[in-house]
């Protein structure tokens, strides 16, 4: 039996305008996919009269699920509940819970005083015969209604935070699996994160594995960080669990994908190094200098970083290598200056930050960001990143960014670099690019 | 007369899935609206064969202008010329361009020898009659061709990069601006951006500048670091041009905001701080704890700040704030202590920073950025940012972030709040909250 389809609407002149990135669209579209939809589109709308009437009415009868998320506040351009009880040919009424109006009368007079006027209460209705949705963390209410013979409708507000908590939290999520949840429970999803390599060098290995009716079903993607792998098992007739093939076939990947292959799912490179250094009981001290404190930012997002990750120095001129990290002057200026994008000028950093913390590892960063700045010698994109560890371990590479990437490009890839080499070192996997 | 319309229309199974965002639809939206387009709709659809052709069915004739990304690569998931083909009834043909096959040859055998294979060729094939639009950065062709009687059809491949250079620098602008020119040099469009104040704060006095109608018109998105306005200035048959009527509006903007407004189009918080700073010819030395270097990676995004900000530390261990900034140890531990989250000890902080580096300013930043760490009396989201200056300026304030927006969120909105701090400081503005 094909899976039930869904579409997912995202309603706002802001969006057609593009003054804002619409998230909301591939966050339900990859949670619809978990619950075993086959998403056939994604469409966007205005607010203007009769539109999003008009779309529904051409859609309702042809999908099972739509999803739609914006258009429910409380200014003149927020239509949706009339423009679904339009369709429907009903009138909007009161979501009937107890202290929903008092809620928002109390609400509008943080504001201001007096009592909440009628655009204001609209927040509270759906229309006639329409389920409520609850939003713990808005105004808005949202509800649920069929339309025609059997399109289940979900409107959702349209800030994300508000999107989430009504989809999850507010009900949407219950009566989808009381509808369709007999097909959820076969699937089973993962991402698999690789750096280093090229998405051709990692698709040669498992090739087999991306052939159409594989199961998983296997997606790459590839970005400035790395390339990740999509896996979507389903369930067997045989009787493996969805699970089950996952997981084996995430074992395999792991293997063939071996040292790419960093992590899974909601794992960051900053996460997977944080957690090598916490089990092994070793501390990381930063110095960096063109990633200006990007490098200490990625580490310390890591909540409980504060165990391995303990002092950090954004030695930004060339006088505060010298004089908080011990660089030797004469590198930097003199006859025999080599300037500090070098590898010497690294390397004096790492040794410098790690002596000065009293850490286990090191690490220097000192590049050209650009977009000024390069010469014909040192071009913009040439960074330097030293490693020092415990076991004597001393690593200097030269990394040549892609220049045209831009200055936010090269700083981030190089925080990427640096992570994937601190990772092989704890791994003691020797690099090789 | 109405603007003329447009669609567009973003192609492929991972946006479905949700694994990637797509953002070149809101890119391109914004691009068109900019040119004197009224977007009336986004479509994202899948690569299966006949989905598009039927898209494009149903929209020919009814719009005037339709942009798709995505779908022109070379795997076999990339079916859009050929139904492009197959609605217009034509054939694909080569691009007829000199060099476009060699090149295509060229770059398959830098990853494996032999001639390039047909379907890696394909990328620079279009329908008969269509005009090749040329991909400076990547190896597939987009094109240009009219459906029905007046809907004008540009295809463009996915990768942002390359569908920017495709539209941008490949002849789609130009056949746009040919086409459509006249409406385009009527408009000019602009952002304000400003901190400090929410929504209903920004809005209350100028209330009037959003009533439908108003030109300019006016947009307004709130967002974590902000309030942005949105401004979109037509040409009036009086006479006065679109920038003229957008600079008067934006000089009343900006005097009835003040002193939250600090900035237009591509400045950033960061970008005006190091500005302030540069023009003053003063120095900035921070002292980060909770924020763990993303002030001075704000800071350093900035081209040029090196001659404003030469030393970060990042003092993420309270011997750290001890041994580099010589915060005093009696605050940290003993029977006198206060913790390292407290306006004491973000005072020092910055005092270290700005005597360490010799600079004019200091920056400290302690808090608790959760998810652990909290107490009844300093819960996650409690931060003291201090600030010191060459004047005697001493300032700290405590805030309390949005606990429930997480950690990334907290460090994000500090960094944000701390350089309005440093903004307001530099301008000498007291601000009040």
């Amino acid at each position: 039996m094909p899976p039930p389809t869904a579409i997912v609407i995202s309603i706002g002149e802001e969006l057609l305008e593009g003054r804002i990135q619409d998230t909301n669209a591939s966050t339900f579209a990859a949670e619809l996919l978990l619950r075993g939809f086959h998403v056939v589109a994604m469409h966007t709308v205005g607010d203007g009269p009769g539109e999003l009437k008009e779309l529904l009415q051409s859609l309702q009868n042809k999908v099972d699920v739509i999803l739609t998320t914006g258009g429910l506040g409380p200014t003149e351009d927020d239509r949706v509940r009339q423009e679904v009880a339009a369709l429907l040919g009903v009138e909007l009424v009161s979501v009937g819970v107890d202290g929903a109006v008092d809620f928002l009368h109390e609400v509008f007079a943080r504001f201001q005083p007096g009592p909440a006027p009628d655009f204001f209460l609209a927040q509270a209705l759906i229309p006639a015969g329409a389920t409520p949705l609850s939003n713990k963390v808005g105004t808005a209410w949202g509800f649920h209604c069929t339309l025609g013979q059997r399109t289940e409708l979900y409107v959702l507000p349209g800030p994300p935070r508000e999107c989430a908590a009504c989809f999850f939290y507010g009900g949407a999520t219950e009566d989808l699996a009381l509808r369709f949840g007999h097909q959820a429970h076969q699937l089973a999803h993962a991402v698999l994160h690789t750096t280093g390599a090229a998405e051709s060098v990692i698709e040669k290995p498992i090739r087999a594995y991306l052939r159409p009716g594989e199961n998983p079903r296997l997606g790459i993607t590839a970005s400035a960080n790395g390339v990740c792998l999509s896996l979507l098992a389903r369930a067997e007739p045989s009787g493996r669990s969805a699970g089950e093939i996952l997981e084996a076939r995430i074992a395999d990947l792991q293997q063939q994908l071996h040292p790419f292959c960093w992590g899974r799912d909601a794992d960051t490179l900053a996460s997977v190094v944080v957690r090598s250094l916490a089990s092994a009981k070793q501390t990381l001290a930063l110095a960096e200098s063109c990633t200006g404190g990007l490098l200490a930012g990625a580490i310390t997002d890591v909540s409980g970083s504060s165990s391995v990750f303990t002092h950090g120095w954004v030695t930004y001129a060339n006088r505060a290598k010298v004089d908080q990290l011990g660089v030797d002057d004469a590198l930097l200026e003199g006859p025999h200056a080599v300037g500090a994008v070098s590898e010497e000028v690294a390397l004096q950093m790492a040794q410098g930050a790690r002596q000065r913390a009293g850490s286990d590892w090191g690490v220097g960063i000192t590049g050209i960001a650009g977009p000024g700045g390069g010469t014909e010698e040192k071009p913009v994109g040439m960074v330097y990143v030293a490693l020092v560890g415990p076991g004597g371990q001393e690593e200097v590479r030269q990394l040549r960014q892609y220049a045209r990437g831009g200055r936010d490009f090269i700083r981030r890839k190089t925080v990427c670099d640096a992570l994937d080499m601190l990772r092989h070192a704890m791994a003691g996997i020797s690099q090789t690019k």
